[in-house]
């Protein structure tokens, strides 16, 4: 097995809240020491004085594809965003491009920081293979639309998925199952995908009352709200459950999701940018709710950058409030490791940096004016850094990026193959 | 006089929304052509095939030294930010300390695209020299607060340097008054100060109703709203007045803001960061004030990253009316351009790439994973970018970032200065 030492870092483990200088080993896959000096031989030594060590930061909710069609449809009204520039988009995509805006969004990813994400999109084989080449860890999920005849044939894809690459590519990925939300699942097919998770120990990612407009919808079709609707069908109670935004949820929806395996993406940016709300996550932390962070795809947040998120969610519950105590730098960069790690139900694996867990972590550079002076590192990371800053980023103990250049995509081929495709999916729309 | 020309350029003028791929010429200090393509004799070719040129950014609103104390004190309630940590470290602030913090801002103002700010702020020779030294334009004022007796040294300084710095450093610098705002500054002396400034044709640069807080208290003492107060010592019609914050601001203060010269600096990320709200911009620009937008000191807003604060600006217009298509991208970045340099009363200088402006523009590079596909670079650079993607920033034609090197200061130097003058400030606080 290879060993690495990373020498000299500031360690930020995200157990706890005390910074330290020091080394830590990585062997194989796992980090397998943690000291303030570490001698011993190694294969390579990744030198880190003036850098910061901490945990991947773990992209709970994704569409990776959409990638592609970043920039595309800003400043929209909501469904025509959806109807007029989203979807025509997307029904031009083809496997091929799936696998290319799949490939740009693990790009971006790496190279700001992020080591682990959930996806769900269609195509699933094709996002599986660009994630077994490039190297990252990824919960996949095949979305179920039940609105149209066609059901049958993505549940089985859904399967597919599940038992084709469950624990494939050295463990990086694993695969949930995914019924797109309550708008577009009726209670039948929603309740019999509920049992098979339940039976096959399946883990579920859905969307959860994004807008105003899905809980006037719901409640005018079967009389509760979005998250009573879940809760009826027995979903907190059978499975693990990834809820993606979770806007609109008022106390009482808070009081169903007590409880509950799993917990919910906070995907600021997005609700934000598309004009949907402040999800009530203070709230949802204070009843014992695991809140972790997602971008959701860059057709809507526009960026993949985690930090963007990170300092997106700590303003958004200090404007709530009026109150700037509201979730402290430290607490928002866990629910961006340890609280999302949670959410993909790999939170045994990764989120901390801690003996005989995955070394899944990155380095960032603090020598810039904007993170200079260092009077407190964890309000540097929340607050001023930006993806750019990350200079190495680590999974499975392999390096994906060094010194800001990706060790396993060839950018040049990825932009000129994203520039033709993008351009022949608009074209006209 | 120097010739550069900047070749192949995706250029962004702010006058029209639509980019253009063309070369800019720059003789000594002005743009004095923008083509399709410029074949002339030039002492310099600027490569930016792939790159977006704009004008550089403005930072209406900053306190430049507070870059010491980043970091310092998050996640505290105001009055504590204020009383136990920002006030007394202030206190500690020696005439060096605040060259060096100046210096500091520079620096990352420069590696972020910014190329002119209006700083207000105490010591402000050492702004001067620093500004003078490193070579970015500056609206400088110094802060007058009437609370305690010494309001007449303070007063003697701020005319003082009104005298000794208007349009020098080769007309980089020009001066504002500054009176510090309506809780701090009583009728009397505001009155004497606006009388100053309509005789002597100085503008004025000051904080309006930044908190709730500061409505309540000026209420309670005037009867009152803060705009009100202002009002009615006849500011907005004795003199061009740079207003920072206005975050509560009613619709009738707006109507007595309509028709003033120079405008309000909106300042997201600092609102968001102290909780204080957000302010009603789209009211105002319907009413025809013209909106810019600042930072605020890097104690507060962490970072002086106008993107982050561009993006944040529509993300809270879209956020407060439910609705995604309010400030769109090329309006935004209108308002951290164009808006920005008539709130510094500069707007004839600088703010568009046009023939006989001053040469004051950045490029981006583009070939970046979360800046790839281009549909649209007004969205990419809206809702994308951020400081980290500046690669070029030129300030009065003189090139002060090439390839993200700083070349008119010693970064080495600079982060040796400000490591050593953070930690003594601070110790003990």
């Amino acid at each position: 097995m290879m060993k690495k030492l990373i020498k000299g870092a500031t360690i930020l483990t995200m157990t706890s809240n005390e910074p330290f200088v020091g080394d830590i080993l990585i062997d194989g896959d796992l980090i397998s020491d943690i000291q303030t000096v570490i001698t011993t031989e190694v294969d390579e030594v990744i030198f880190a004085e003036g850098k910061a060590a901490l945990p991947g930061l773990i992209n709970a909710h994704q569409h990776t594809p959409m990638s592609l069609l970043r920039g595309f449809s800003d400043d929209l009204k909501l469904m025509d965003w959806l109807n007029k520039k989203m979807l025509p988009a997307e029904a031009r995509m083809t496997p091929e491009d799936i696998y290319w805006g799949a490939k740009l969004a693990m790009a971006e990813m790496i190279k700001s920081g992020t080591t682990a994400f959930a996806d769900m999109y269609i195509h699933m084989n094709e996002i599986a293979a660009a994630i077994e080449e490039v190297g990252m860890r990824a919960s996949l999920t095949r979305g179920l639309v039940f609105l149209e005849n066609d059901g049958g044939r993505r549940m089985s894809e859904a399967l597919d998925l599940i038992h084709r690459w469950s624990g494939k590519a050295e463990g990086l990925i694993t695969t949930m199952i995914g019924p797109h939300s309550p708008y577009t699942v009726p209670p039948q097919p929603f309740t019999e995908i509920i049992a098979l998770a339940e039976q096959e120990n399946i883990a579920i990612h859905t969307h959860l009352a994004e807008t105003k407009e899905e809980v006037s919808k719901i409640r005018e079709k079967y009389n509760q709200t979005p998250t009573e609707y879940l809760y009826h069908l027995g979903m907190f109670e059978k499975a693990h459950v990834l809820l993606a935004h979770s806007v609109h949820v008022n106390r009482r929806d808070i009081g169903y999701l007590k409880g509950m395996r799993g917990g919910v993406s906070h995907n600021p940016v997005s609700n934000l940018k598309l004009g949907c709300g402040i999800a009530p996550i203070m709230e949802m932390i204070e009843q014992g709710i695991t809140v972790g962070i997602g971008t959701d795809g860059a057709g809507s947040a526009a960026t993949l950058d985690m930090f963007a998120e990170i300092r997106a969610a700590t303003w958004l519950q200090k404007l709530d409030y009026g109150d700037p105590t509201k979730l402290p730098a430290f607490d928002v960069l866990r629910m961006a490791t340890v609280g999302s790690a949670q959410l993909l139900n790999i939170g045994h694996e990764v989120g901390t940096l801690e003996i005989g867990k995955k070394a899944d972590m990155i380095l960032i550079d603090l020598r810039k004016p904007h993170l200079q002076p260092i009077h407190n590192i964890h309000s540097l990371l929340a607050y001023c850094a930006n993806g750019s800053d990350v200079d190495t980023t680590i999974v499975n103990g392999k390096v994906l990026m060094k010194d800001r250049q990706l060790l396993t995509i060839d950018e040049d081929e990825l932009f000129k193959q994203v520039t033709i495709r993008s351009k022949r999916i608009v074209d006209g729309i």
